[in-house]
């Protein structure tokens, strides 16, 4: 029964099938391969627009990259306070931006709160030489505390972004999470609500370890400035064509939604179970996560059956579901829960 | 009628005389004259205790290579959301870390309050590897609302700092102001108040252009990294002793403490001033600082007559006293001010 | 027939293989994983003292870690002109260390020769604070020449390191390679011939990406410091036990070196099948790298029948042979050769 | 009798009474101010363009910050071996770029030779992802061998920059000398023999601490970005009157190429002295730096009798006149080199 994260979960079969298919005799390297080009084309096609991408094997390294090429160093990066760039990644993109700063805005559920940016972007103006203007604003969907933006709650952060010159990156470490949650498709989730760059993860739904760096628009010029942070990163893998051999099988026959609907089915579950025993549910299930006020009875319950989950810095405890989250896990959550 | 900073003053005649005397001859350059010797003595004594120096002309470069030694790339800088560091130096202790991160931290009057410094502590701990850990907390004092820490405030703060293995810094752009607004003496108020390293600033008090990074204790080991670090960055002077001259006569016969208190009672005459034509002081007037509150009819009336304040990212309006604000000075400020 | 780069290859079937055996349940992510602990010990063995690691999927940023915690931002390495963190990583060195110089050292067929060594420590002393003083020496072996120090080579340049204060790095991309060509055990070939650190690579060998970082002796001291970078950098995988997985089965049974002395035969070939139709082979061919001074005739040839190979800046032509270059492969390249 | 560097000279007095002069009153902070403005006037029209500049108290810190706009963290800078940026900042460009990288290249005196130049830009190419491009070329003018590159010699170097897309950056820190040395005006010797930024000081040549960093041409759109990093690595001087004052006092009635004039005529004699007494003077003496290769015996009698000069790595004496070496100096340095 382990909730810990999604990165405890093992890759699909598929996926793992994939890298042998991919086996097969030498290929280009450093992403120059036949399977990195099908894969752009792709997803363009599921973005309904071209894009350009880079491959990496982490979620923070993508993150941080694409931020880099947004942000310069003497520039600012919006965020909310509950942000995985500014709570889990060790500095990351202050590292790649060369020393930029994060800011950490407010609002509920881990969703920045329109009117707190519009604070943000009052005092921290753009043409002021003595402080870091903001520069890019940068959104997880799914978020932190597991919720979905909507496309307009997207569109009405991203507008005061772009009238400000910010870039828009997305975190979409579990963006297969938020689609299939919304109901919306790639596209209105991404460059049709504002983002310039989105950070589509596979590795957290799936994959071995697979992240793609899409680049929207006019942020397409600035593939070749990504490629050089790329590589001077240590994040231009020599043998590239396993992971887009990876993300390739992922997005086959939408097995990527099928397995984020899996996942956010089982969290609902979770939920369920937890609620059933006392626990308040602090935020809303729209993923595949579930952030749970446990007594501390119930909550020993738990951890003295080896039932994995995270204790949050705020106190809360989060479960994670995964695509291999079975209903035997859940059974034995249930039967632990209910003591 | 300038009271827009403290930085628009002219310099003390006694310490530009000062670097007429230091011009006499050859001397070694990069920091190693005599003049700078005798200024390490000297400030040993003031302080009362051994200390090692560097001196730079930029506050904002004495306060980013103070961090840049206490604070590694991968760790947390804690300091005030209203701190100079954060809001007013463009990154730069970002820049000097190599991307350390800094975290805003809430009080009143520009304070950090004991609570706040004890919630981040329990979310950002030391042994998390995902986390930036907290190195180093930065105080200024006199701080950024000009109000005074008192040594118990700040040793109430410097001990949860240290008893986190953390550095603790002190931002003395003002700290002549603060040390004759507390009665206190320059050791109470520094390494015995837990300071590891104070940025000792006389630029805005009297002098051209001088600043000293003056380290205590066990941090003076510290002293060949700082310099690394002095010169890498360009802050090691090449004729250094015309910051040592400039600083030796800013402390000869307590010309300093002279020079702080009648900018401090200057600025106590502005606030009378100013609550007596109905503005609303909002934070202590402790040093040479004021925070006014003002309608838009008297604002209007005084920007008219070319009074010269700074509008404050929080709306209010702030008045900067220096050593050469004269009687004249507030009599004409009186003048407008009543219409 | 590509000789382009040992990354062109495919892996190895038993490596592919070990990830689906690894594929089985849920593991702690993060590197916290029991098959990277098999690993640890594992290595121990093989390397003979106790070693500390951490696990990557890209050499440049096995490299830049390891530099990073051995020299400080104003410090310096110093490696061969040749040298792939000088010429090929795109400044990652520079990058990881916050801005470290690199000093580009001669000696014939890319070996660091010990009296240029002796020059640049004579040249770039330790205490002058004016510029950044020698910190890490780093040596590739296999290297870029595709050359083999002996151990008593190794010995003269790090003991010259060590009586400086430096810290010793060994690029082991092909490190399988150099051990086989030599005949010497894997201690003998590391931390007894004075590496403080060597970047184990398994990626050109056979595995898809699997790379490591190797601490000995004292130097496992700065474990910490490492993980911090690796976390920051966006290196620490989340799902690391399918890295360690790979790496196990690349150790087992002595497939590392089986895959390398295929390589190294086939490197062999090459060249001999090179020199036959009058090629100069204009470095020793230790390990499964040629590189030849080809006339244009014949480079034309080698090219219109499609066969992949490098041109190196010095005007040579780059062979690389892999653990998968067949006896086919060697037969059609000598076709083609001869005309 | 010191000769160690230009640095330990004290300042000429009209610069120092310039100071006093510009003591008076209140004057907006951080350039803002009308002497900056004037000075900003009066350098156009001695460069006969108009120029943008920023101000700061130190030559390294110039360098870094020219530089830091010419080349991104991935790119790479050239310069002689000898250059002072490569030699003695340590390692501040690679600081204020982020990481970029130094690229030492050979000729003759300290001056780059094309063909040099040539060879690296063949080996290291514009577009080539997995190295650092070329993108800034720097040349100190006159140099650190003393000697002073030619207006052609200057458009050799700076056409093959040009024609690759590289910015180019000149040293200037003995600008002056270099001008009086070759007869040309600054204009030439500046932007119409190719130079995007020069850093000009006036530091070494007579003032306490003051040095412009001038840009002609498109290179002056880079102005908002090198104010963001001047702002950020704590050069923007709070009262930069006194910066602007003495440059102002430096350039009225040429008294920089007088000083200049009196430094070289003096560094002349004192290589007409050595060469006396059977010293070889290793380069031309274009400017105000002698090197000179003494037999032991000779170097000790000077040592002894307290004459100050620099022990260059190559194993050469430096003597360095300034503008205040007098004919006493001479005098003295005579008698005891005469024995």
């Amino acid at each position: 029964m382990n909730f810990l994260s999604d990165t405890t979960a093992p890759a699909h079969p598929d996926i793992l099938a994939a890298l042998a298919d991919a086996n097969v005799g030498y290929a280009p390297s450093y992403g120059n391969d036949a399977l990195t080009a099908e894969l752009t084309e792709r997803l363009g096609g599921i973005f309904e627009t071209e894009v350009d991408l880079v491959l990496t094997t982490s979620g923070t390294a993508s993150n941080a990259l694409a931020l880099s090429v947004l942000c310069p160093p003497h520039g600012m990066i919006l965020c909310h306070d509950e942000a995985h760039i500014h709570r889990d990644e060790r500095g990351a993109p202050e590292f790649f931006t060369g020393g930029g700063k994060l800011l950490p805005l407010g609002g509920e559920h881990a969703k920045v709160a329109p009117e707190h940016l519009e604070r943000a972007l009052a005092q921290w103006p753009q043409d002021f030489v003595h402080a870091p203007p903001p520069r890019a604003l940068s959104i997880s969907n799914l978020n932190e505390s597991g919720c979905t933006y909507s496309p307009s709650e997207l569109r009405a952060l991203t507008r005061q972004a772009k009238s400000n010159s910010m870039g828009v990156h997305f975190d979409g470490a579990r963006f297969a999470n938020a689609l299939v949650s919304s109901g919306e498709n790639a596209s209105t989730m991404s460059w049709r609500s504002g983002a310039d760059i989105l950070c589509l993860g596979a590795t957290k739904n799936g994959a071995l370890g697979a992240e793609a760096i899409l680049l929207f628009g006019e942020t397409r010029a600035l593939l070749p400035e990504l490629q050089a942070r790329q590589k001077r990163s240590g994040h231009m893998g020599p043998k590239a064509r396993y992971i887009a051999a990876q993300m390739l099988a992922w997005l086959k026959d939408d097995l990527w939604l099928d397995l984020a609907q899996s996942a956010n089915t089982a969290a609902g579950n979770v939920a369920g179970i937890l609620r059933n025993v006392g626990a308040t549910i602090i935020h809303p299930v729209d993923g595949n996560e579930v952030f749970a006020q446990l007594d501390e009875e119930l909550a020993e319950r738990l951890r003295a059956a080896g039932v994995g989950f995270y204790q949050w810095p705020d106190g809360s405890a989060r479960f994670v579901a995964s695509w291999s989250t079975s209903n035997d896990d859940l059974r034995a959550l249930e039967k632990v829960a209910s003591g």
